[in-house]
This record gives structure tokens, C-alpha cells and sequence, in this order.
């Protein structure tokens, strides 16, 4: 099990990582991965199929630098807020300062006059490394549950 | 209070819970449970007024192994995924080994083909027992807060 | 960083304050707050353009008792439950017995005979102090997502 100063860092990498993503700072959201990271967003029915399918694949915090500069400068797309809850994350392996941490997840979407949403509900399996910079994700994959593909993920989850 | 690795050990059991619940893992259920548990189902208005009214009651690990077989083999329905988010577990007692919990809790259902919704929220009285095997409920009530009740609960809230 | 003392007192310190509002416990709600305490519920929109308007201010614990008593036997409204769900709070800053906290919350509203929907959902951003008789909010700051203000917010969020 982790100590209570390693759990504390996990739970807040969690709550600093959501925070940042709906308050709109995603110039912070590279930072919180190494640089030879994977970031995925795969469909249940992929996942557990494992067929390679996703919805996006980045495999290096450049890869994540470009997408930030999409959604800032490139992207069209109708304006919206997200919303994460993410659940109490689950450890499931501690391999010296590598962690393996899944936790369910829901983002519920606020659009300009429009009530809230539900819009992706998943579980996050990650890989998180202790570095001297503090906790960072070496992998992150968001498994969604609907198969109904949302027209549009622009925002990371 | 709980010492640290005691409430490590308790918000990783939620953590479990809702893992093996949504990932399918039906046969891992039971599990977190001793022999001579009682797990409950209850309306909010039935729960506030004390009328005995359950949607589910069963009063054994022998009548939730019972249940995972109905849902295996059993039951009739369209499938649907679940994904629950609970909220900090609150320690309400502290008695020796055994303790007593809440948590505010919402189920999240995704049918094939639709989009999200919210399928049953509600709050958790829990019963909690320290054993040689870890922590297993002795008692788990689940008072939701619909009284539309929906026409089938077939998974475990 | 908290230790895991002061830790353990802010999450059931999160746990209790929805807890007592989602079971109903109006009578609870102002004790949550130190005399001199600040409560308000703003709009996104108006928070980041650090715009004055609040849905609900009240500046005072006499304030909230206040509110209690509207709740209790003033207002007219069609009843509805509650349902908070809080996400993992974010440690912002530790300043001897005063922390700045924030957390994503989602509110589920389930009213008489009908499915439960999003009620509400944002960010809050509290000051927290220790003090003799525990954690008391010396702020709370609910903002929330939606510009399509709700035609009424009569609990407490």
C-alpha cells in the first residue's frame, strides 16, 4: 500500500488534474504527463475486445502540446464546459514509483443556455511515475461507455 | 478516527466495490461481503418513514451468490453498462472493528447505442467489518432517491 | 502538504456538509460555517469576468439561519431531493489553520414521480478554518456552470 504522503500526492494529481481541464487551462495539461507518454481515449467495446481502435491516441507530450494548440487555435467547435467527477481512484499495483491507479470517471457538459448533460462516463487506467518534478501520468486511457461516439471530443477527459 | 492505513484500506474498498461492479465482475461480488450479511435496496420515502418496503433484500453471501447466478444465467434484459461515482465515504462509528459508513452514491447507465443517464442516486448505510480478509461488509443499504421505481434493477447498486 | 489528521478532518468535513444537506438536515447547514462567514452561489460566467452578480449571497452565520428559517417555513416550491457528489478536494493552500480548498461538485435532483436529472454542477472554492470545535467554513464560493440559471435554487449546494 502507499504511504499517506504518496496517497495525499495521488488524490491531489487527481483533483489538480480536473481542476486545471474545467477551468479551461490547458496549457497545464501536458504538464502533468512525461514526456514519453501515451494518452488514449478508447470505447468499452474496443477495450475489452482489444481491438486497437481509439478515438485519439498521443504518444508523446508533444503529441499533447499540439492538441492544446488545436483547442486554442485551430479546432471549430460549438463552445461548452466540462465538468469532471472522478471517483475514489483505485491502486492496484505500486512497483516502486510506478503506480498503476483506475478510477471511473463521468464529465457532465454545460453548453451556452443549455441545462447540463452527462456527456462521457468511463474509467481512467493509469500509469503514474513519481519523478523528482512530483507525480506525472506515463499512460492515461479513458475506456467510455457509450458506443454512441459523441460527435466531437475536443476538450481532453 | 480511523488511522491512516485503516481509512486507506476503507476508500479502497468503495474503490473496489464500484471497479468489479462495473467492470462485470459479477462473481467478485459476494466477496466483499461475510457470511451472514444483509444487502438492501430501499426507496427513500419507505427508508425515512421506516416501512419494511424493499426492491431487493438478501440476507446471506449463499442469497448474493444466488442473485450473480440470476444475472448470468437467469434474468431477462437489455444490457446496459453501470458506472457508479461515490463521494467521500463518511465515518459515522468507529466501534472496534466494526464501523459504520455512509456515502452519497450515483449510478450512471449507459444502454448500446444511447447516450448516458442517470439511472439510480441515493446514499449507502453501511455496516463494515475488519476481518483476517480485509474489510467486508456486514451490512450494506442502498436508499435511493427515486420513487419512480425503475421497472428493473438487475445489477448490484 | 495537510497531515493525514488534518486530511482525514476535511474529507469527512466534505462528507458531513453533503451528507446533512442531502438528508435533509437544514438545521445543520449554518453550523457548518464560522460567525463571520461568507456564502455565496455565482454563475461562471460572472465569477471569471469577476463580475458582482450572485444567484445567493449571505454574509453572516445569522444570514444562513436565516435562510434556514425560508427553507423551513417560508418558501413555496415543489420538493425535490438532493444529491451531492463531490469530487477528491484540491489542497490550494495551507496557511497555518486557514486552507483554501476547491472541489468539482454535481448536484442530481430527483423530484415527486420523476427520473432524476442534473440539477447543478461547478466548483466550489472555500476557505476552511480550524478551529476548537473543528473545521467551519469561513467562506464558500459555489460557481457554477450553467448560464440558464435555474428558476430556483431553494437548498443549500
Amino acid at each position: 500500500m502507499l504511504n499517506f504522503e504518496d496517497y495525499y500526492a495521488l488524490v491531489q494529481l487527481y483533483a489538480e488534474y480536473t481542476g486545471a481541464l474545467d477551468q479551461g487551462e490547458w496549457d497545464r495539461w501536458p504538464e502533468f504527463f512525461v514526456d514519453a507518454c501515451l494518452y488514449k481515449i478508447v470505447p468499452r467495446e474496443n477495450h475489452e475486445q482489444q481491438l486497437p481502435l481509439a478515438l485519439l491516441q498521443l504518444e508523446s507530450r508533444a503529441m499533447l502540446e499540439d492538441r492544446v494548440y488545436s483547442i486554442k487555435e485551430a479546432l471549430f467547435y460549438a463552445p461548452y464546459y466540462q465538468r469532471h467527477i472522478v471517483d475514489n481512484p483505485l491502486v492496484r499495483r505500486v512497483d516502486g514509483d510506478v503506480w498503476e491507479v483506475e478510477a471511473n470517471y463521468a464529465v457532465l457538459r454545460t453548453k451556452h443556455n443549455q441545462l447540463s448533460d452527462i456527456y462521457n462516463t468511463g474509467r481512467y487506467f493509469d500509469r503514474i511515475r513519481k519523478t523528482t518534478q512530483g507525480l506525472k501520468f506515463e499512460s492515461k486511457l479513458c475506456v467510455f461507455d457509450s458506443e454512441l461516439i459523441p460527435n466531437s471530443i475536443i476538450f481532453p477527459i
